[in-house]
């Protein structure tokens, strides 16, 4: 189901036809998933997706695969199923352990938990939690 | 604001203080902020999630720093003011830089993005990212 | 802070006095929270909600405080702030005790971290929980 | 899947029935979508619901493809991928075009990334937003 | 589709193993669900949250057929398909009719609507709801 | 209360006293609000967002005024209190009437409500609703 055509190759205009050669060659892989496929019909949205993805997700103050789990996590605080499974994927493509995944599994359950508790609760902001302060 | 009264150290049952002595202990100041002393009124449950979020916490697999930054992604995700406030502070008293702060918030911020258009593209999952084949 | 106006008792048309005179009566209190003062400015929508809302928390198969329990789950998932405040005041003046406020949290705890889990893990619904089978 | 049967044509109590007639005329066609018939096991939340629906997305100081439109928003935030597809397609047969579809999906993913910013960043409401004032 | 594998029986290590036992003997019924095979790929998640979750929704201040549905209005509220399939056929197979599945229905609808109303309006909390007061 | 500091006129560097600048010429008033200030702190973050929003929010298949409903929509599903705040403001200075702002509530409110009724019933996708065939 999608409530777009998912484009193939042969069908393309040029602009889409090269960020799909992009991502292939920044992946190194031959197979370019579905989300791309979707966004393949709006080729200017694709474009800047693209360029701002790749640098947002490149190397940084935060590693590449500390952030595709902090990727995960909002997927997964979103309901995005989707974006749990790319992500999932992504991270163990960057070294993720089992070990690992078990670890982000817990803190995100444990952040669901206590988010639900925060917000059951009621509980107002300590004002020493606040920066705006001279 | 809250629906319930968040407890004073006088206030407290024997158990809810055993825990407040070893949330300062842990932490190393006197500050006990204010979901704890909400969670206070039920000291079971507040013995109980405090015993796991310190296990949750600690360093394993994935490092202290990086547990707190997927804890605010998971926050602001889900809305929640309060939790954001506390795991930001969480994260800056446990070393995170400006720099990290910003990249934290650019990936937050792609993920809400893509998040949204997968949603409304209805993408379906490729196949490739199905863990469960033998 | 409000994006309308909470009216106040002067400033209603007539079909909203009428509404907030209901709302005194059948809740045999003088005061109207500002959910409804705000509403004042649409009586139409004000009526509407109104009349359906007491109808859906009337007693039926389900008692009255079980609705205004799974009126606060549902607030605290939605993270609504105003809503958790109202509805577990709500509960309170239909007999929620402390206990079973504290069993309300833990279930709401709960389920926020199995709904975590559940979509960081990718679950399939299994056959067995289909309805939709002759 | 399903959590009840849809209920095919054959299966309807009359009230039921008559809804159905209702939706077949009002939407010329004789197609009626899975949530009727899930919805037609409880044939007064089916009235209701029926009667409602058609009064709020009829012309007013809205046009009805706005109205779409909003509906697609409020469904994608809320990570409802059947109201994702079934409004979409009510958008297009009320003749959204594909440069209004990629407008529409360009404004929802500005928001969820400036939702996701402000709640991270713990933004005040500035004073000058509320109308709650004299 | 998954993110990890669901484990069968003879692939369970002896501690999941152990909580399929107990998961079994509970409930009656040979069947374990795929929530609980996605979990038993780490068996120390599994353990500790079978028995919390035994421990929650065993009976109390509220009774365990309340409990599941409040389970499933913040399942709902979540967008977490399988975690609605699960808990509604539990709720059912703790007795829960037909009539009350409308009336749950009627009450979750009826909340994520004022829900979003409430925050549209952007409604302050009124004093009284505040129980922070000596 | 926020995260960071809210930075004065005076505190700006020169690429975000530029971007300040332009949103006061764009915009037609001297007020800057509470979002651009937090975002001061990351001035390339700003100076992204700002161009971006500018071309998001500017009239093409779809005008302004909608462009704006459709924010307050989405920001409200997100539960984005400053969100609905200031893009309500933002749809009142856009021309939104109070007739306007009555119907888009209204079909928010719709909306949610059976998000929420199809994610409880589980109604599987219309094939007729897919795009995705040849």
């Amino acid at each position: 189901m999608a409530t777009v055509k998912l484009l193939q190759d042969e069908e393309l205009d040029p602009r889409a036809a090269a960020v799909f050669a992009d991502i292939r060659t920044t992946r190194g892989t031959n197979d370019v998933n579905a989300f791309w496929r979707a966004l393949a019909n709006h080729p200017e949205t694709l474009e800047t997706l693209w360029s701002e993805l790749k640098r947002t997700m490149a190397p940084g103050a935060l590693d590449p695969l500390t952030k595709e789990l902090l990727y995960v996590a909002v997927s997964v605080a979103n309901s995005c199923a989707y974006c749990v499974h790319s992500h999932t994927a992504a991270a163990r493509a960057k070294g993720m352990t089992d070990a690992q995944h078990q670890e982000l599994l817990q803190v995100i359950a444990m952040a669901q938990r206590t988010n639900g508790l925060v917000t059951a609760l009621g509980v107002p902001v300590d004002p020493a939690f606040d920066r705006n302060e001279g």
